[in-house]
């Protein structure tokens, strides 16, 4: 009977990103920004990069409330083909030009290898989103670069496949990673995604990556972001990856999980005392 | 086409749990206890009331602390017929012996009409347990007795039916009722359940009653119960539900998720500047 | 980082409904009907009882086709407090008529103590349903009766918990247990559970307990149910359970799901090759 | 309240490969096999090319059995960055000589453009398994090519997904899909993943193109396999893919799910009379 019961199939030795091998906490720098340092890091914008006018002025007002990194899309992984697909190298020049004009560094997807060349050359951090987890080629691809990577927890992925998937990286050259809790897929509708909120704890015992949380693809619900982007912090993540939209409604994706510039602004005014509380600063 | 997709069955008119028909919060008093007002309330205690010293001293230690509901279960519903299922009304005598001598409030759990006759008649407050939470019989009797009911989320229960339970109790004359997220059942086998934090703010949005959350059920491992206890008040949560034993190693059930009291009053200490930060109190 | 893996818990040792203690099928008798022979049982009729002449019209024609197990729920476990609850002992009444007119067998749901020992009267065999497969005050109470019973896995049980559910009614005296894979919860919403067929064979290697079918409730749709059942008979199932009315459009519960008397025909016809094919009869 | 149950998200119109626009059933054909026609297809092999000896073994067993679609990965996508990743061109190779020595058609895995660019070349069908379903940039790519494509459903993807990652090869130019069911993620652990056959009358009713099974990585245990391909062909799939290894105990990857090339012969003899009795070949 026993033999039935053991499909568990071989060990899973994650080595190069294991706490057992490096015990202290790993430091992921971008610029001047430190994640998994004493300070928690918020990243904001948009979810897609639409037009330079909205990319500015989400990056103005990100900017405004001390948020110094700024994410958008250029490329999105999108489920249906007839969905806007992103600017594409377009939409890196607008993301260059609000580094550029506000001294914000900037995240963004690569999809594949040809996107990640060029996002390698104009962005500062490079993020694997959760379809692309187990896109192992582009893993590859991602640890021969030096870049910080941003590496989003897979749809339905374990955690010990996503700390395998960051071995990927780091067994090709590339330790700076940085892992995002993003949201999972279970049974439950109300959420877009059910974050899971315990992997945060258990990421920071078998590893010594820093990890962020993503409450708004997670919650899929603007009004849900801020209590869920709190409890993210009280449960220890080093920082909050959040989508903001000057006018959501007229967002070409996921406008109903984005933020106003004022909702943010309170939510990031809220997270102050939560971060003191738990003796880390904003 | 559109037929094949519109599986999603009846409406789900809850009406008397509702914010719609009832927008401010509800608060649940048992005894001096409110749960739904500016305080977060802590319960703990064993899982299982397993000898009388084993109570008086985990309920001493809880109420040392400032907790105020003792929490531990006399009847125990167990996967296996082989395993321990509580000391039942033994067990009743000795959660009322540490109610009267440390003047706690005790919450315990029912499983069948017959024992919750006596739960009600001993306690003061009447759990209903994940197992049970569409055991529609008891939830009818339990809606029929006036005392205050801790109704925990289904193992896989969605919101929706979760809320359609405690309208069943509601419904059958008894508006008491307390919400517990306790984790849900997903892939991810690290953990015990996946603790659903994201359902206080839905649940906030859609009803009245106060919820709390058991990060101890959901976790499975003491080690990660602090860092979710935090979160969940971060999020919203009205309260906590959580597992103390005073030597986990000998507990009858569910040593591995259990607080020593050390750990446990290192807890509560922590608790306190992360309800401040969100204006609540401990 | 062993201990961190290790959650699963205590062993899971059922011994009275395992294979290993008892190598040779189990056959449970319900009057001259055998769950487990080379025969496949089916057991068909509406999902609750609505009137007289709605049970006896379906048994008629249920009992043309060959079929000699009725269904046909007396007290249904509804999401909402406010939906049809079923009849009661008047639908017990009904059911003993059809019986008794037809010659047929008759298996009825009991959701309680109370309704527990008017089904064990009146029915030839008990079903426990999903939602009280961990009930196991109830699982005790028929583990006392010596009447079959028809235990449905629950809507998140793991086949561990299933037959450890099986095992509690064993070990209170009742060997006489069919099981039934009746759909689990998943992320998927086409349909309204998954139907897990690929339980029957890990079943049948680990308890020699006889398993049938029930792609009505699995699917949620009339349309998909006469494929999923010739799937079950192909997977080695002992029998199906089938929902039928007279007049699925007004249906009280689960109208969507239920086969016509003409389509209920169609398939039965359909099964006798496949049933052949993998050298069993119908 | 209704807006917050509304997240279901933007409508999901596929076109081209969706039934409402193409009513009568899609044939797909790879050389002389013809994928949605009244025979069965049976496509079989190891699940990783492993040595010219493995393959020829194994190529020529299944040739004798009738099967004419021999599958082998020569690229892997593997947990681990430190298990075996296939032997590349080298494997395809081995793959060609195969097909000429015993006139066999040949379904590989590409995993990037590069791969797939040399299995266009060598391989008559082109597999695009689970963990890229959703990378729309492969998808893309393998829509320019006119090579039959092996489509497997994603770990945790929904049907409507599914769908729409065929939709963007039928966008893109290519219409010669397969869709092949390989088993999704849910929380039951006895199994690798939950065959979720029900998927196949669902996929049937909404569009038009084939659909195989994959009962090998679904179930994980070899022992599972034999009736879940008869249960996969009884709820009307156009094939299945099976894995099969000369010594199973010596495979590199999945050996546990691999059937001996003896058991294999049983196996497709028992699917003889099963197609049968549907009214199809083998």
């Amino acid at each position: 009977m026993s033999s039935v019961g053991q499909l568990s199939s071989e060990p899973r030795p994650y080595k190069l990103v294991s706490r057992v091998f490096h015990p202290e906490d790993s430091i992921i720098r971008v610029g001047a920004v430190e994640f998994g340092g004493p300070r928690i890091v918020v990243i904001a914008g948009p979810c897609a990069v639409e037009s330079r006018t909205q990319v500015l002025q989400s990056a103005a007002c990100v900017r405004e409330t001390g948020v110094s990194v700024l994410r958008g899309g250029a490329y999105k992984p999108r489920t249906s083909p007839y969905s806007f697909q992103g600017l594409g190298r377009e939409g890196l020049k607008i993301l260059d030009e609000a580094r550029q004009q506000l001294g914000l560094m900037v995240v963004t997807e690569a999809v594949d290898h040809e996107s990640l060349e060029l996002v390698a050359e104009w962005a500062d951090m490079v993020q694997i989103g959760a379809r692309n987890m187990q896109n192992f080629s582009l893993l590859k691809a991602v640890g021969s670069t030096k870049k910080p990577i941003l590496l989003k927890r897979g749809l339905a992925a374990t955690i010990d496949e996503w700390l395998m998937a960051a071995e990927y990286i780091a067994a090709h050259g590339n330790p700076n990673i940085v892992l995002c809790e993003r949201g999972i897929r279970t049974y439950e509708g109300k959420t877009r995604n059910t974050l899971d909120l315990s992997a945060i704890p258990v990421v920071k015992q078998l590893s010594h990556l820093p990890i962020i949380v993503d409450p708004s693809h997670a919650t899929g619900h603007w009004s849900w972001v801020a209590p869920m982007a709190r409890a993210g912090v009280a449960a220890g993540a080093d920082g909050l990856i959040i989508e903001v939209h000057p006018n959501p409604q007229e967002a070409l994706s996921d406008g109903s999980q984005s933020l106003t510039l004022v909702h943010f602004r309170e939510l990031v005014e809220s997270l102050r005392p939560v971060t003191h509380a738990i003796g880390r600063q904003l």
